[in-house]
C-alpha cells in the first residue's frame, strides 16, 4: 500500500485534504505541520493521527505528498522532498508558472501529470473557471471575462477570523470584510491588475493549452465563509444555442447545471459548500457578441483545492493507493 | 416657501429622503405613509413631523412630492397627485419606461425635467453606472458590461431583516442571503435576464440618450447592508490613456476617484455608505479591447435613490425651495 503525506494539515486546505482522504477510506496516511502543531493528535477514521514535524518528511519519505503549505515553504520543501523520490502535488503558487512542472486539472489536462515528480495544483478560481471553459472547447473558445465573488476562506483561517473582526484586528485582509466587499485580492502588479487576477488569466492559458485565448479577470472578496462564484462570459468562434451549451456542460464530469428561472434555481455558495461538483446556471446568450454568460459556483477549499489535488493523485497512481 | 411632501416616508428610501431634507434645512415638509404608519411622529430638526395618511395627499396638494412608494402604489397615486398640480418625482419603476415622462439624473440629462408634472428617478444601479459612463462620453461610448454587488437594503427593510434570517423566515429574497450571494435580483424575463438587469440596460440607454449604446448587465445580491458596487467595463471609440480617463472622471461632479494601488486604496461599500458621491477606482486598461475597467461604488439608498430625487427637485425649482 502506498504511503501518502499531507503537509500543512492544520490549515483549511490541509484539513480538507484529510477529510477527503477519510471519505475515500485511505489508510496509509501521514500528516505534517510546522513546529507549532507538531505532536497534535487529529481524529482520523476510528483513531488518531499524530502530526509530524515537516523536518521529518525527507528523512522517511512517503510515496506521495500533498502540500497545502504556503508559497515560501513550498518553494523550499517541495523540491527537497521530490529529490527523495516522493511525488509531490503542491497547492501553492510556487511552481504553477514553471515550464517543466505541469499545472493540472485531471479532467482537462490530466495526461500532463504522468511521470512527473512535482505537479502544481491550480488556484481555486482557475479550477472552476477552466472546467466550465473546457466543456465548451469544441465551440471554439476565443475570449473569457471572469468577475468573481470570493469567499474569505480563500485566505485561510485568518480570512475566516477577519470576517468577524473590526478594522483594528485584521490579520488577512487590508480592509474590514465584514459587511463589505473588497475589490482586490493579493498584491498589485505594475499594470494595475492583482496577483489573483493574473493567476486566473495565466493559469487558464496554460491548463487549456491555449496561449492565445484572450482572458480577463476582475477578482473581488465578499463576506461569505465558503464558496466561490464567478460571473463568466465566454466568446465563442462557432454559432451555438443555449440548449447546446447546456448539453455540453452537463456532459462535463463534475459539473452540475442548475438553471430553472421559473423556480428561482441557480447555483449559490450556500448550496455548493461541501460539494465536489461545480454548479453552473444563469446561462444566457450575450446579445452584443457571439458569447454565452453563466454563473459558476464551487467550494473553494474542496473543489477548488483539496479535491483537485486528490484527483491528480488518483489519476497518476492508476487507482493503486 | 414651497411645500414639499415625502410619500412613503417610513421605508428605507423615504427615511433617507427625510434625512437629506433635514441636512438641507428644508422647513416646509409634510410626510405621508399608509394606514399602518399614519399618525406616527418623526423627529425632524428640533421638533416633530406627524405622518399623514396618503389619502390626504390630493386633498391639500403640496407643490412638490417625492415618492418612495412601490410600483403598484405609485402607478395609482402619482398621476392622481400630479393632476392636482403637484410636481411628482417618483422613485419606483412605474414610469421609467414611459415616453412622455423624463427619467432623470440631473448632472446627465437634467434639462429633460423642466416643465414636467411627473419625473421618474432611475434605479439605484443605473444612477451610479450612468454617472461613470457619462463622464467618459467624449471618448465615444460603444458598449458597457456591468456586473454588480448589490446590498440587501435595495430590497428595503425586509431585505435588511433577511440578512439576519434563516431560510424559513425570509420576507424579501427567494433564498437565504446570510453567508451567501444570490445571482438574481427581481423576477426573470423570458430571455433569462432579470428585471434588475433589464432596468440597468434600458434606463442607461434612455438617460444617456444613446439608444444604440450596447449594454450588458449581470446583477448579484451580496450580504452587505448598504453600498452598491459595480464592476464596469466600458468599450470606447476613441483611443485613451488611463490618466485621461482619471482626469475625466475627476471632473465629473459627485465622482470621487480613489485609485492608489501602492496603498491598497479603492472605493468600497463600507466607505461610501452615508456619502452622496460615487467612488471610482481599480481603473485599468482592458488588454483585449479598446476599453477601460473600473469599480464603481455608491450608497444605494442615498446616492442611488433619495439624493438623486432631491437633486431633481432642486434643479427644477431653480433653488426656490
Amino acid at each position: 500500500m502506498k504511503q501518502i503525506a499531507i503537509v500543512g494539515v492544520t490549515g483549511l486546505v490541509g484539513e480538507n485534504m484529510l477529510k477527503v482522504a477519510e471519505n475515500k477510506g485511505i489508510e496509509n496516511i501521514r500528516v505534517f505541520a510546522s513546529d507549532k502543531n507538531t505532536g497534535k493528535k487529529l481524529h482520523y477514521m476510528n483513531g488518531f493521527l499524530t502530526v509530524e514535524n515537516v523536518q521529518l518528511l525527507t528523512e522517511r519519505p512517503p510515496d506521495y505528498a500533498l502540500f497545502a503549505t504556503n508559497e515560501e515553504i513550498s518553494k523550499v520543501l517541495v523540491p527537497k522532498t521530490a529529490k527523495q523520490g516522493t511525488i509531490c502535488i503542491d497547492n501553492s503558487s510556487a511552481f504553477r508558472m514553471k515550464k517543466d512542472i505541469p499545472l493540472v486539472i485531471p479532467c482537462v489536462n490530466g495526461a500532463t501529470a504522468y511521470g512527473k515528480k512535482i505537479i502544481a495544483n491550480p488556484n481555486c478560481t482557475t479550477i472552476q473557471t477552466v472546467i466550465a471553459l473546457y466543456a465548451l472547447k469544441q465551440l471554439g473558445l476565443q475570449k473569457f471575462t471572469a468577475v468573481t465573488y470570493q469567499a474569505v476562506s480563500g485566505a485561510g483561517k485568518n480570512g475566516l477570523a477577519d470576517l468577524l473582526s473590526d478594522e483594528a484586528n485584521l490579520t488577512a485582509f487590508a480592509h474590514c470584510i465584514k459587511n463589505n466587499v473588497i475589490p482586490a485580492i493579493s498584491g498589485f502588479a505594475k499594470d494595475g491588475y492583482t496577483a489573483e487576477e493574473h493567476k486566473l488569466m495565466q493559469e487558464s492559458n496554460i491548463i487549456l493549452q491555449m496561449p492565445c485565448l484572450q482572458t480577463f479577470a476582475f477578482c473581488v472578496r465578499v463576506p461569505v465563509t465558503v464558496g466561490l462564484s464567478v460571473f463568466l462570459n465566454v466568446q465563442l468562434a462557432k454559432r451555438f444555442t443555449i440548449s447546446n451549451v447546456k448539453k455540453l456542460l452537463k456532459e462535463q464530469p463534475c459539473v452540475q447545471v442548475i438553471d430553472d428561472k421559473n423556480n428561482n434555481l441557480y447555483p449559490m455558495p450556500k448550496d455548493f459548500a461541501g460539494k465536489t461538483d461545480v454548479g453552473i446556471g444563469r446561462i444566457t446568450k450575450d446579445k452584443t457578441a457571439n458569447a454565452v454568460n453563466m454563473f459558476v459556483v464551487a467550494d473553494n477549499l474542496l473543489r477548488g483545492a483539496s479535491y483537485n489535488a486528490w484527483e491528480i493523485l488518483e489519476s497518476i497512481s492508476d487507482g493503486k493507493l
